[in-house]
């Protein structure tokens, strides 16, 4: 053991590990907690803290400490601009530009430098508002090569890279939506599947139905992808009951559930992602997350960054966002946030604080995790580690 | 005229000034700002930029420039912590301790000193995020001595100072409201209006009803001081059309409104300022500023900063949910945090970039103002100007 860091007099320690403090947020009030080599090196009571001496030591003077946020799902490889469309869905004009669209266009037509930028820029606005892991999808190539072109571009940079060729039927295939899936689960798979840990359908109305969705998950699951599911966003459909039949990591969305629904997530082992930016910027119903929870279903929740839909790293917004308008209690959103996203992606050395995680922690400008919902809006992360390392932030303490 | 800065290459630059440029915005593209003796010496078009050489000359790289926020309605004199309270309340659990009263106790214990240093606390917090003017009121104190502190507190750092003893009746006069009525509008109307510009009431069932605002507003107005008021939040009320009636700069909040009501502002020149982060943090009812805007209502928004009900000092997150909930367009929710704020406040210096107005300027991390709203959550204020002076802010820029 090499501790290099002892973060002392914290007034508020979340660990996420029930064996360290109360409740499953694994809370430590008065606590400290020794990072080194990358990793916690222990967690607990101040009073308990190990005698062998840090290198370095930092008083939190009350302040809350929680795990770095797990930003489970974004689409960070793009080009182009659609404020304009924001601007006129917001103001109720109609806006019949071609929504994603728009988008694959830009992304085709930019330099891999300038796509690359735009994923920097993203990755480290998301770490400033303490997003230690992000994963990042493709589908705005949607060619063979634009596809190959936005993984390797998002595995040079992100933890988790997710293959979303169908993300809608590439404009040149319109009509043709089969032989796009034959692409996507052919030449497009083979260029990309080296790049890429999961597999990602769109499974609903206008993009891909039930059928589509299962060629595309075996397809994937046969190179040795592992599926995760949009779901159920727009309207009813097979998108969660699929997730759940092939295992799936993670059901993205997962707003409009029936009964089925529900119990099927409650009976398997595929965590709903909510991602409730989506619906704030686009007017649109949100999931409901208590009956979610009140039926032992895991939830996570992700910021959905992408520019159409959803253009936010902000995960303490979605947790006041998930608080408001979704019912879930501080403690829930900020356990989604940060072990529920490590859940949907299948981690389980991150989201948490306990002995030998990976040392990523968020200090707050706060006495209590609780403030992230409390305090809408504003900025208040004023430390992140990222594996014991300290991320540039930007909010001054008070 | 002493140019002393060059705000150059603008992408989008707002100055709430038609004379200057497009719609009520007053936008102008590719737009040059000259800042100097602490005022706007000129703002236009890039290409017409007056040669007077300036000593210094920022490249604004393509970025949109706004006027600072005009905060109008904030409670920052008070001490404690209600995380409990609100995490009750989100929780679904009753929380029967005692809401203003905690504050109050905790407030009348608490040093004058500690009390500064609360306010200049959230007076930073809220520079950081853009806020160049905020309004401050009393009424954590409730007694003569505490009111008169809290205004002096005030006084000493915020530009517009609110005598609000009329909060709540203080606890001690439990049952004998129109003895505390009386309080207000004697020793403690004397004590307070030196340091007050402005006379505000909690017009509300549980707080004052009608008779009672009206001796009290009319009480500050024979003392020199001008009217706003706490108006229809909680129910149908008279709050609005007494604020009507006295001519008061704000009727605050404006939730609850009859068909009379929003004729009432409509036809006066009483402001309309909704305070969504309010209804965001009590899962309130939104108000509807569509309404009220459709009726050539003057709608500001402000982020009732206060530790209970809305502890926030972020109005990018206040436009934000402006847009989605309160069905604002991005445009007018720009408008009404800047210079509807002003208006809130008869305030002509602030809230806009024409020529002579304070040199109150926010620069974005953003190509558009609109990304206020299309961005949420996302901290994206580079830099602030407050009468040409530039202020520490936090993001650097991309």
């Amino acid at each position: 053991m090499s501790p290099s860091l002892l973060i002392d007099n914290i007034g508020q320690l979340v660990t996420n590990d029930p064996t360290v403090g109360c409740g499953p947020l694994g809370l430590v009030e008065d606590a400290a907690l020794v990072l080194g080599d990358g990793v916690v090196q222990w967690a607990g009571p101040r009073h308990a803290v190990p005698q062998a001496a840090a290198l370095e030591r930092l008083d939190a003077e009350g302040r809350a400490v929680i795990p770095g946020f797990v930003d489970s799902h974004g689409h960070l490889v793009f080009a182009g601009d659609r404020t304009a469309e924001f601007s006129a869905r917001m103001s109720g004009r109609p806006y019949t530009a071609g929504g994603i669209a728009t988008t694959v266009t830009a992304t085709r037509a930019a330099t891999s430098n300038d796509l690359g930028l735009t994923v920097d820029r993203l990755l480290a606005e998301g770490l400033r508002s303490g997003t230690t892991t992000m994963e990042c999808k493709s589908g705005y190539g949607l060619t063979v090569p634009d596809e190959q072109r936005s993984l390797r571009i998002a595995a040079e940079r992100t933890d988790e890279v997710t293959y979303l060729g169908a993300h809608v039927v590439a404009p040149e295939y319109a009509g043709r939506a089969d032989e796009y899936v034959d692409l996507v689960c052919g030449a497009m798979l083979e260029a990309c599947a080296p790049h890429a840990r999961w597999i990602d359908v769109f499974c609903e109305r206008g993009a891909f139905d039930g059928d589509q969705t299962r060629q595309i998950l075996r397809a994937g699951v046969a190179r040795g992808l592992v599926p995760r599911v949009h779901a159920n966003q727009l309207g009813h459909g097979p998108g969660v009951q699929l997730a759940v039949e092939f295992g799936a990591a993670s059901a993205d969305h997962a707003t409009h559930l029936t009964d089925e629904d529900v119990a099927a997530l409650a009976s398997g082992t595929t965590v709903a992602t909510l991602l409730p930016a989506a619906e704030f910027s686009t007017r649109a119903t949100y999931p409901d997350a208590r009956r979610l929870l009140d039926a032992g279903v895991t939830v996570a929740l992700a910021a959905d960054c992408n520019p159409g839909s959803s253009y936010t790293t902000n995960m303490p917004f979605c947790i006041a966002v998930a608080v408001r308008d979704l019912r879930m209690t501080p403690d829930e959103a900020v356990w989604s946030a940060t072990l529920g996203g490590a859940r949907a992606l299948r981690r389980s050395d991150v989201g948490h604080l306990g002995v030998g995680a990976r040392a990523d922690a968020v200090l707050l400008d706060a006495p209590s995790h609780v403030h992230l919902a409390y305090r809408p809006g504003v900025p208040l992360v004023a430390a992140v580690w990222r594996a014991g390392v300290r991320m540039p932030t930007a909010v001054p303490l008070s």
